[in-house]
């Protein structure tokens, strides 16, 4: 039997973005369900050289799920009747070295996507590609249930790889017309502009003229907070997509108190995500947490009403979301007849 | 840059057992020197499939050891100035009905083996074969510090894949000569021994005949022990291979009580290995344990004494040596040009 080996070409190409939304929604749904295994992320520190490794290993089952795109606004069209379950792993790591040590990106992950019945590796792919992919889903999906309907403008602050997928997949549930870049870095700011000058209404700004668009996403990783109360409109929506790790947040305590906040796991969130700072001190606790993201799919939890103001999603990305994303990377691949196939376990002989 | 992708016929080819010994040893000196990462096994249990997937990431260090081969009988001969490190985490299950419902080997293993100080994914390779490799290594690194010096003669009991391998690596540490196999299937057992019948003095046995030999190998999954106190010799070494999971043991109390033992590690084999039922029962206590096998490697603890009787190792399978016998492959095939250059991660652009 033959494990199907993709590049990242092939993630990028397979992993349409309308796709991997639907299947992040469910990975969500599943979750909330009770029905996905996610042991927590192990890590491997390596100080000697200023990085680390972590293990993401996930199970999910989708049982068929009422999953809707409930908002209004929402361009999808879900098969809410579809079954799947699916396994796998990511091996992913954060060396900040890499870029000007290695000439190699800060985050290199590999993809090991397995049969659950039998347990055999169907697939091994491109880990980098298919973490930005499923990054930018999450958000859409929490754009989808927390944005206002009738959203047309998106602000991003931080010009870096994430923010090309942030716009590609908000723009997938909202009619974004308008875009509001800012970044310090004005070179990584032409270079976004001009990717997307011919599609939308594209240009350079201020933290907050990004922040008074219907929709925010913050992809930057600092550790004192750069969006304040003042810099948000008052029923934006708001991706805080870049704290990944303890000590890093990027809205500032006050926006936070202000908003609906919801989160995409609790442990990690409150470890990693963008409210482990305040949570940590104990300004922001349990009480302040709106709600989990499956816990809106799957309509426990309310999302946006017409009496909601500012809503924050902290995203920290879920093994689960991974998986998600492979399944539908590797189905649609092996469809088309894409990728190589390697006989690298015999099974005839073991 | 490229991934080396390595099958099943060039882990065989390259794991070859006596540097897949001497780099499992080294690894069993790192994790007692305290210069190794081995983050407990994450479990996802699937009881729909009867089966589950283990994650098993590691990190070890190698600083040029003293690790040497203490024992007189040892036939090798350690590099004991190699200095190394290596990062890496296999992806592996225990599927029991994939033999007979779908033609598949019960484990399935994937290793991904990355440069620690970039995260760059080196190698994946086949796990099945890797594991066979080096769980051999770690019984013929006990074999070689707890086993008589002259020890000629070895006893296997269960005639599976496993049994083939543990042959192959205890005649790298002792010269073997006479090979007593005990099985109840009689095909198994034909098998065998003719597999080996030009090399060795190799016919079918009791279990009380395998176990009077000087090193005896138990390669079982049963639950009931099957090898009592009687059934082995008055310096017998035993290398009990086969529990690896709570509930499982192939070596009856009394033998355990008469025996001095050594464990991998006091998690793993308190909750999975050769003593976790009796240890569970409180029959068995860390007073019973003789010592880790990184201890005696190192020579914080003794190994065989003129005064040592029956010794058993219970050996668990740490990730470690996973990584320790991937480094080796990875090395080895990269040197001879061996293995599919695959371009998974693009570089470049992201």
């Amino acid at each position: 039997m033959n494990t199907l080996l993709l590049d990242s070409e092939a993630v990028d190409e397979y992993a349409a973005l309308g796709d991997v939304i639907d299947a992040v929604e469910q990975a969500f749904a599943a979750f909330e369900r009770g029905t996905t295994q996610m042991p927590a992320k192990s890590y491997i520190d390596l100080p000697q050289y200023n990085g680390d490794f972590r293990s993401m290993p996930a199970y999910l089952e989708v049982r068929g799920s009422d999953a809707s795109s409930s908002q209004s606004g929402s361009q999808r069209d879900s098969d809410a009747a579809e079954e799947w379950d699916a396994a796998g792993l990511k091996w992913v790591n954060v060396h900040p070295d890499n870029p000007a040590d290695h000439d190699l990106p800060t985050v290199l992950g590999t993809m090991i996507y397995s049969d659950p019945e039998t347990a055999f590796p169907l697939a091994i792919m491109d880990g980098t590609m298919l973490t930005m992919k499923r990054t930018g889903a999450a958000a859409a999906v929490a754009t989808d249930h927390l944005a206002v309907a009738d959203a047309s403008s998106l602000g991003i602050v931080g010009a870096g790889v994430q923010s090309y997928t942030q716009l590609r997949a908000i723009s997938e549930v909202r009619p974004i017309e308008e875009v509001v870049v800012s970044d310090p870095d004005a070179e990584r700011v032409e270079r976004f502009v001009d990717a997307f000058a011919d599609e939308f209404d594209v240009r350079a700004g201020s933290i907050s003229e990004a922040g008074h668009c219907d929709v925010l996403s913050t992809v930057t990783p600092v550790e004192d907070p750069i969006v304040g109360r003042e810099d948000v409109g008052e029923h934006t929506h708001v991706n805080a997509i870049g704290a990944d790790a303890e000590g890093k947040h990027e809205l500032r305590d006050e926006l936070l108190a202000a908003a609906t906040i919801v989160i995409d796991d609790h442990e990690q969130c409150t470890h990693s995500g963008e409210i482990n700072v305040p949570y940590g001190e104990g300004t922001l606790t349990d009480d302040d947490i709106h709600a989990e993201i499956g816990e809106i799919v799957v309509g426990s939890k309310a999302g946006r009403t017409d009496e909601t103001g500012i809503t924050v999603f902290d995203s920290t990305g879920l093994a689960i979301q991974d998986v998600a994303a492979a399944h539908v990377v590797y189905d649609r691949a092996r469809d088309a007849g894409e990728g190589y196939a390697f006989e690298m376990i015999d099974t005839e002989t073991q």
